[in-house]
């Protein structure tokens, strides 16, 4: 049994995703992101990246972090990895080659995707969206885009022809900019590879779960 | 023989020193960032970032890249991870779960520290540097920096009791900030170590290699 602490709606979807790909048993230890609690629900019992008794154990202060017996892992990346590694059955890398290029995929969503879809996912949702900040997160975006097309192109998925941890890593990256549907337009065998992932059983599964979830988490007992 | 594809003065530094520091045969295939090659320079034979023929095999079209017989990699901590899971020697890791270890160390230096070291790094070299952008790249940095130290007054390394590829990672990551000594004297666990890895030989060989290298490159033959 996997733990993952964290709540649905943070990066552990990634780490969800990934375990009802390969059908591992895991549980969720509810801890919610300080920002997301009601300032009146904080002294309610509630777990959150900054309840002490948090902190004590993870000074990061980030969510998801993972528990399996003895091993405590944060970054949700390293996490999925770790897993594929260990419990991915058929689905784990075949080769250290691929695992290895598996990881560089991941790395590359990490540095060159995510800060400016990340961006996007924030900007889109404040009340007067900056247009000038938008479009520089999109032209920040049109190069490490430019190489994921150009590898979907040529395949249909980024590693060892199968669907792998290194989709699930990306295309949960990649997630961050859905509110940008005319930027991703622009890259059709990348639209369409995301849309092939999000269409597994597995992220429906997790997206049911991330969608049943309060954005904002109120007084447990009010 | 490990191939590294780049220059001294780009991310193979991460690669150099720990090839160096394992002592695996390895050789560099010069191709120098854009950037750095002087216009008159350009058709003048030496391989950039966007020479046709480097973006014809690799059109992230960046540097590292690593070539070991049938495997290439690009992304210069993936590429550490491969050859320390290779070719490590009693440099590897012991457990799967050392290994996920350093690899989430990785992540969160990639994700949390690098987007600021390496702003502050290319902010100090400004011929008139922004003091307020600076302050806000500082700040920024002080969660991660605040995790570390708690990690490295724990213990002299940040994996297994041990130098490894996560201290070899991380140093390389946190090196971009040098430029503000008084930031990282604040955190003085993490300045005793990032003095202790820059101390050993194998870094001091690859420093040599790199302050060797013009940080303009002119006409090969002019």
């Amino acid at each position: 049994m996997i733990v993952i602490y964290g709540c649905y709606r943070s990066r552990a979807t990634r780490n969800i995703w990934l375990l009802e790909e390969i059908g591992h048993p895991w549980r969720l230890e509810r801890v919610v992101q300080h920002y997301r609690v009601a300032a009146s629900a904080r002294e309610n019992g509630i777990v959150h990246t900054r309840s002490a008794a948090f902190l004590a154990r993870f000074p990061a202060g980030t969510i998801p972090v993972m528990q399996d017996g003895d091993v405590w892992l944060s970054e949700s990346l390293a996490i999925n990895h770790y897993v594929t590694r260990n419990y991915g059955g058929a689905f784990a890398h075949h080769s250290d080659a691929e695992d290895a290029t598996s990881m560089q995929w991941t790395l590359f969503g990490a540095t060159s995707v995510e800060p400016s879809a990340l961006a996007l996912s924030v900007l889109s949702q404040a009340a007067t969206p900056d247009a000038t900040e938008i479009d520089a997160h999109e032209r920040r975006l049109d190069r490490p885009l430019r190489v994921l097309e150009t590898v979907l192109e040529r395949g249909d998925w980024l590693v060892g022809d199968r669907f792998g941890v290194a989709d699930i890593n990306m295309a949960e990256i990649l997630r961050f900019a859905a509110s940008r549907p005319d930027m991703l337009s622009r890259f059709p065998a990348t639209a369409a590879w995301l849309a092939k992932c999000q269409g597994r059983p597995a992220f429906q599964r997790m997206w049911a779960l991330r969608s049943s979830e309060p954005a904002e988490i109120a007084a447990r007992t009010s």
